[in-house]
């Protein structure tokens, strides 16, 4: 299943895109896609749904972020090879943890505000993935089974909040709208392995980013399993796994950071696309 | 008013400490102290509750966290001279901002419980306070007025995971059970000013920290303004202010950090006392 929301900010309603990429309505059967519908016994039961009975919803209808309820938002860092020396940081032996704040969460096509005076807003094409069952302390071979399923996701940086602002990387992570989600969430029925999907940025129609999640140094199974021995990880939290090389930080002799009215496109295969205007 | 929450884990009831002491149940008055509760016009509401005629509440009864549906658990680093000197850290220039998984929240005298192989587990007494109205890019001058109450906080930190385990201090803050909370909270009306409250924790007895919050270096009112600068704080948000020194880190010349059967014990003045044992 390709779980989404739709409709204008605030008032989005469930929905699934069916396999013939059509926007169904779920709205009369499901209130809103809150953590308790993650379970897999959920999930499993929306299979029972016959999609061709159900409302279309009208083509350019906006998307919001995926699911609800979302209580905790976590970032990991520097998770591809490249994107760490681009960066001039070392390789980490184990997955550097952050957070973004809740409120910077949006729709996958929503525009980027950047902050008052802001010069160094950067992109970060991700692998989301959204946790279905409780967390805690669990092994990696029995990681993917507390996921839901995955999504695709920007995580938006502002390079001077982040680096220069005093420590800790939240600050330059967490405003209003820098984290995009979706368009859809993909069940995990549906996606049962997260590394093999192609990520592709552009800003302005010129790629900046491309990759594949097979070139993850710690893959979703171990980042589960990290997580989840010095924090509970609750149904409807995101994870976002960390961005490969080609941010406009990295690149030399000068960085490249993002202008008002730059548009940034993000593909990852089942994924779908996310498209930003930044103003 | 002093706004708490009685009763096991899971199935705390709203109450509030009356002026003589007592505990008293609002449960057939309010559902549950929820962040709408904590707007201004809603706590002085409250003022209309003849407090005599409600429920008491069996001495001893367990007290949990003393607000629910807490959206954002954010902490301040270093936010006393002789604790960031203690640590080997510079003053910071400006806050140094992390966060704690929301369910490392717990109620004050609920047991901390170590992670298996732990021996970094450390104390850090702090003041806290309770976002009630939205803040977004607010000024120092009006910072306050989003606040709507302080509480005492534990923030118990594992310096191995917070250190040792690839940056980024979360990690070793998150533990379940390491964010104590309360006993209550107490709303603006009753405490205007939170920079002039006794902080002082003891471990087995031991006086470990003492020191009070006009020693620290970004006062409440400066905290709400940066954070509101590059996140949303929403009603219901807790944040925590970082601690003075004293931690079991800076103990020269050996560390002393927590031993299961531990007890550590916290007092603020109006803001009440903890007490957790550790194991």
């Amino acid at each position: 299943m390709k779980l989404l929301r739709h409709g204008p900010m605030g008032q989005e309603k469930p929905g699934v895109l069916d396999a013939q990429g059509q926007v169904r309505d779920l709205s009369l059967l499901v209130s809103d896609w809150t953590p308790e519908w993650l379970a897999p016994e959920r999930l499993a039961a929306l299979r029972a749904i016959d999609l061709t009975q159900m409302p279309t919803v009208a083509p350019g209808t906006r998307l919001g972020v995926p699911v609800a309820g979302i209580r905790q938002f976590v970032a990991i860092g520097l998770n591809y090879r490249k994107h760490a020396q681009e960066a001039g940081l070392e390789i980490p032996k184990e997955p550097v943890v952050f957070t973004k704040a809740l409120t910077s969460l949006a729709g996958p096509d929503d525009e980027v505000k950047l902050p008052p005076g802001s010069e160094a807003g950067d992109w970060e094409i991700e692998l989301g993935f959204v946790i279905g069952t409780t967390a805690r302390s669990v092994a990696v071979a029995d990681a993917l089974s507390h996921v839901a399923g995955y999504c695709l996701a920007n995580d938006v940086s502002e390079r001077d909040w982040q680096i220069k602002r005093g420590g800790q990387w939240g600050k330059g992570k967490s405003f209003d709208g820098f984290g995009p989600i979706g368009p859809w969430l993909v069940t995990t029925d549906e996606l049962p392995d997260p590394q093999g999907i192609p990520l592709e940025l552009s800003v302005n129609g010129e790629v900046r980013q491309r990759s594949n999640t097979s070139d993850m140094i710690f893959p979703v199974a171990e980042i589960v399993a990290h997580l989840s021995q010095f924090m509970t990880l609750l149904p409807g939290d995101v994870v976002i796994t960390g961005t490969p090389e080609g941010v406009g930080l990295g690149i030399k002799p000068t960085p490249v950071f993002l202008r008002r009215g730059d548009v940034m496109t993000l593909s990852a295969g089942p994924l779908g696309t996310q498209r930003q205007q930044v103003v």
